[in-house]
This record gives C-alpha cells, sequence and structure tokens, in this order.
C-alpha cells in the first residue's frame, strides 16, 4: 500500500470491479467494449477472481480519500529467458476517473508498478497504448518510457 | 502438440534452453541483451522454471525432424477485468533460427499462438515488435494484425 496526499494505491477488492468497470466504460474505445449493465454481468467477477487469485498479476487502485476509487492499474510480472532470464513488467488497463484527472494519480499509479516490477526483478517494464491516445503517449514519456515499439493487436 | 510437414510446434523442455537462447541472442537487438556463454548463465534455467511451472505461460519450440529446435515462441495468457473479461494472449520472443527462414515456421509458431488463446477465451491477442522490424510488422498485418498500438518500454 502506498500513500500521497489523500490518494492510496492499493490492491483491488471485489467489491471495487464495479468502479474499475466504469472508469474502462468511459472512453470511446472503452464503451464500445464494456457492458455497464446493473448488476454487472458475471464474467466481470469471474474475471477478477482469476486476477485476483494470480500472484504475478497486481490488479490495483487509487483510492481518494476514505472511498471513493477515482483509478486503477493492472500490472503482470512475466518470467521469460530473455534479457538473460529477467521478468518482464506488463502494465495494462491505466484509467483515471474522468473526475479526477490532472491530480497526478495516474502518475502515481504508474510509479507504483514501477516500483514493483523493480523490486520483482524486471528488467523492463512494456506497455500498449492505442496510437490515438496521443496525451497517454506523452504522459508516459515524461515517466521515462520510449515509444521505441509498435503494438500489434488481433480481435476475435 | 501441433504437426506441419516437419515441423513440430512443442512445449519446451530444460534441454532446449540453449538453442531458445542461441536464437534470441542471433539478432541486433538481442545479441546486446543475451550472454551466450558456456555453460549458459544459470538465470536462464530458473526463468525457464518460472515459466514451466505457471500454468498461464506457454514456452513453445518449433523442432524440425527428429531433434533439432528452429524456432521458439512465448504466449501468456493474462486474466483481467477489461472487454467484459475476457482474457489476453501476449505473445512473446518469436524467433526462428536464421538458416530456417521463409519455410513458414514463424507463422506455424503465431498461428499456434492465436489458436490457443481463442480456445482459452482470450478476445483479443497482442504482442510488441521494435519500430526497426519491418519485415516482422508486415509479417503480423499478413496474419490478421493490426499496428494500432504504440508498444511503450522502460528499462532499467
Amino acid at each position: 500500500m502506498a500513500t500521497t496526499s489523500s490518494i492510496t494505491i492499493r490492491r483491488a477488492r471485489r467489491d471495487d470491479v464495479g468502479s474499475i468497470v466504469a472508469m474502462l466504460a468511459d472512453d470511446p474505445l472503452g464503451s464500445a467494449r464494456e457492458r455497464l449493465a446493473d448488476p454487472l454481468p458475471p464474467s466481470y467477477f469471474q474475471a477478477f477472481e482469476a486476477v485476483d487469485r494470480d500472484p504475478n498479476i497486481h490488479l490495483m487502485v487509487a483510492q481518494d480519500g476514505e472511498a471513493d476509487v477515482v483509478g486503477c492499474l493492472q500490472l503482470c510480472i512475466l518470467p521469460g529467458l530473455s534479457s538473460q532470464g529477467a521478468a518482464r513488467g506488463l502494465i495494462e488497463d491505466v484509467r483515471v476517473a474522468a473526475s479526477c484527472r490532472s491530480r497526478g494519480i495516474g502518475e502515481q499509479l504508474v510509479q507504483w508498478a514501477v516500483t514493483e516490477a523493480r523490486n520483482r526483478g524486471c528488467k523492463l517494464v512494456e506497455l500498449l497504448t492505442h496510437k490515438t491516445r496521443i496525451d497517454a503517449q506523452r504522459f508516459y514519456v515524461r515517466l521515462g518510457f520510449q515509444p521505441s515499439h509498435v503494438g500489434m493487436t488481433l480481435r476475435f
């Protein structure tokens, strides 16, 4: 758990799933892919359980003060042979609630992930960000990332 | 296990580690990162064991005939909340031995991974390929991938 000002970065719990899905759905790319029904489709909770029991996956939230979940991020620690057998960190699903942007919450989440990856022996942290997310690319460059790769995707 | 002509796609074994590292080291980007000593640094074997015991990670090799390992690929199946809780497949470390290129071995490896990801419930397969690997990008587009994202990396 990490705290700066009123924001706490902590592991997501089952009762955060609704807040996380609302953030995933709240953008032009995400709105087409998510299903923000009430109650939420059970597939979200099944996925949460798969994430929660995997020791290499960290689904984290940024909590504002005592209650509100205002950001999320998933970090996967992936063993592999390359780079002399160093693990890699993969960051996914970084979101900050629209009303809470420009407060450094995304930066706190990403810095948490970079520190955790380094502590877990990673020599590399990687992520894909959609070509249209120009602000996101600028944000990651500011945090030290290089736009060194092409991110290729195949959707079924 | 999957076979086409003389090539078999099978799970990597501990005694394949040397062949895999030789392929990872045999390119301009990889040669700077790997250490192809004899004996190999133990970190490679430790990484192999971490990969081998993780049910979500598949380190595969392409075997030519009875013996030679001529290609490799790692597929990670990653649970997550986005896309209604669908898992994602991440392909990494795709390599084909220099002497065996243009025989469709890379395509067999990637098609294996795409099929496996689909069978495991993924709705998305993603990968990062270095901006300078223009041939690789063309190859993935031919297999149905879109260069939709920027792949950002941070090395320690």
